[in-house]
């Protein structure tokens, strides 16, 4: 059966979104024929607005309204401690367990030679700018627990030796059992990483 | 942390999705970060002008863009036999399963006493029209296999019963186990309409 154009076309944008399959994209396009049409237009407008005052902060790379983001413009933060993230949604995580209050650095991706992802294509070497011009005793990297995320520590943490600023440490964000997880279905990695990560009790 | 307000607004319209909770809204917003200007205006054009072109076909109540819509219209099709469906998303399953060429006739529902749903919520009794003014010789029910499709069911069968036309037979869908399906693992319900509704081997 042929749909009717409008909706066949909401349906074919659903399903370009990560994670939406051609079924939930119907069933979501059904869904909005039941929506108001005052609703529709707020949608759209908001999409088609999302990038008109969306910018990077050009300090930390993150998605600010303005060309230096609230939070490297808070004169309360702490600038001598850094934390370095691999995307904005990351920053956010780590904003919201409200235990942070220093500055960011978002890289927008990690280290993948597979993908053709390597140092140039990300907010990476202006990290380096950042730390030799400023007053950062620690810089902590958060990047992921994964295959790309340590690859990208690891090149960040020679980096930044290279640079051989004595008052600097480097930190990795701790590795072990999240909250709440048993032992007994943990995998080896993360055992292996929290044995070896343990700390004074 | 307070994010820009566009990208809140777009965040904001995704979690009034159904399915969609508020990390996965999230995830979708930053996502459309990355998404091309011309992409995003697409997107929120078709929101807007999803209902413009479509109405409901005033026979069968079916999504169309025109006042009757392409099955009810199409001289190939049965009419001796009709089809009644909870939703569109319904019939349009039944269409891609190709074996079904009468008509259809949608619901738009099904009968819920607990959420206020009685037939006069429904396109339940012009239903009646469209039999007593027209040459249909079977109506199958074809509503969900759950409480409220088999109210439904039994609601509809008892409405065309008593128009007492003999030359109307009424079918049930058949219910019975899913292709694919193990008996060991079916519900009891399942199994027990399944031995019912057994037929000639």
């Amino acid at each position: 059966m042929k749909l009717p154009a409008g909706l066949q076309k909401v349906i074919e944008q659903f399903e370009k979104l990560p994670g939406i399959g051609p079924k939930s994209a119907q069933r979501l396009g059904f869904y909005l024929l039941h929506v108001p049409e005052t609703e529709l237009e707020k949608m759209g407008t908001a999409f088609i607005e999302l990038k008109k005052n969306t910018v990077l902060c050009k300090l930390c790379h993150n998605v600010s309204e303005a060309d230096v983001c609230l939070i490297c413009s808070d004169e309360q933060r702490d600038k001598t401690v850094m934390c370095v993230v691999e995307q904005p949604m990351d920053l956010l995580a780590i904003e919201k367990s409200d235990n942070f209050k220093g500055l960011y650095h978002v890289l927008h991706g990690a280290i993948s030679p597979l993908n053709n992802i390597g140092p140039e294509q990300l907010f990476l070497l202006d990290l380096k700018d950042r730390i030799t011009s400023g007053n950062i005793h620690e810089l902590i990297l958060a990047t992921n627990s994964t295959m790309e995320g340590e690859a990208t520590a690891m090149f960040l943490k020679k980096m930044i030796n290279d640079l051989e600023i004595t008052s600097l440490r480097v930190s990795r964000i701790g590795l072990g059992l999240p909250a709440g997880a048993d032992i007994e279905y943990a995998d080896e990695t993360t055992l292996s990483r929290a044995l070896a990560g343990r700390g004074e009790y």
